[in-house]
């Protein structure tokens, strides 16, 4: 998606040659005239495929999930949560995942009530790195008896390993921004 | 706004006297088709304001606060966050806030870069109980010399006193929900 890439030149900052920072417009500040076109790409890239409801993990997953949602007939967003709530009272299914920015391990939570057997999800997430939080996603709607749909990332961090992982297990998985390197002086996309 | 108490109504699950669950439709699973409508309400009642930027704190208000984005010309999102991440390496306002369900007290932050002096900010949320939350967004608009548009909260349980404080101290509060009181057997709105 050539805007967004354009967007990630011109507002991300590196931090070394692993992270980029997209507080402006992605996760800390948002541009949500940015996201509507994100979710009419997603819808593009996923329209051929019956999505019964979008999975995303809080924080910064749940504005990108949100706005691509009513480009797939308002369905349904679920997030999973990294904190237990004191109304998160009853029954979840947990999948342990390692924070690659956060430097944490916690287990995402999501309500039994809201994944059921025979649901098609799709999974939206803003980076994909070493690939724990999709796979963690993956897992929920596993143990639930749902299925993955397809997976769909704004930003692949390539050179990290998880889209490859992650595309050996067979999903299918979309990424907006794929990117190859980062280096002292630039973002190369794949 | 009637829909909005109908559907707490049908959905809410109580627990006590204190709290009402709507993880079903507003902050876990996300109904997206309300949040567009709850977005129309937030815009009827603010649109004869200025509003530059909209305000609101991780998890559950960056849905609520991008799809009301979009009924305000996409104002930029902004949420505070209430864990640091490792890409958060700059100068941020902070404030101190306790959460009512989760029992933690946390400093919200929200980076420099993001609030201008002069910015009239909107600051959507989805509950309002004790007023912390709230409380703490204002203080970190005030921080950086901008100034509070208005507060925009889906449920506001008037019982536990935050709307009151907040009004007292001249800030233009709308609760698109009003509860006055849980009791064993019903929820009882304004």
């Amino acid at each position: 998606m050539e805007l967004l890439k354009e967007r990630i030149l011109l507002d991300g900052i590196k931090i070394g040659t692993e992270i980029v920072k997209v507080d402006s417009f992605l996760n800390h500040q948002i541009d949500t005239k940015l996201l509507e076109q994100i979710a009419v790409e997603f819808k593009r890239r996923f329209q051929h495929l019956q999505v019964d409801k979008i999975l995303t993990i809080e924080a910064s997953g749940i504005a990108i999930a949100c706005i691509t949602s009513l480009c797939f007939s308002n369905a349904p967003v679920i997030f999973a949560r990294k904190v237990a709530s004191a109304t998160m009272t009853d029954a979840y299914y947990g999948a342990q995942v390692r924070s690659f920015t956060k430097k944490t391990c916690s287990v995402v939570k999501v309500s039994k009530r809201f994944i059921n057997k025979g649901d098609r999800i799709l999974i939206i997430d803003d980076f994909l790195a070493h690939g724990e939080a999709a796979s963690g996603l993956c897992e929920i709607v596993e143990q639930a008896g749902a299925s993955v749909a397809g997976i769909g990332i704004v930003i692949e961090k390539r050179f990290q390993g998880g889209g490859a992982r992650i595309r050996e297990k067979g999903y299918l998985l979309h990424s907006l921004a794929v990117i190859e390197k980062i280096t002292d002086g630039e973002i190369i996309f794949a």
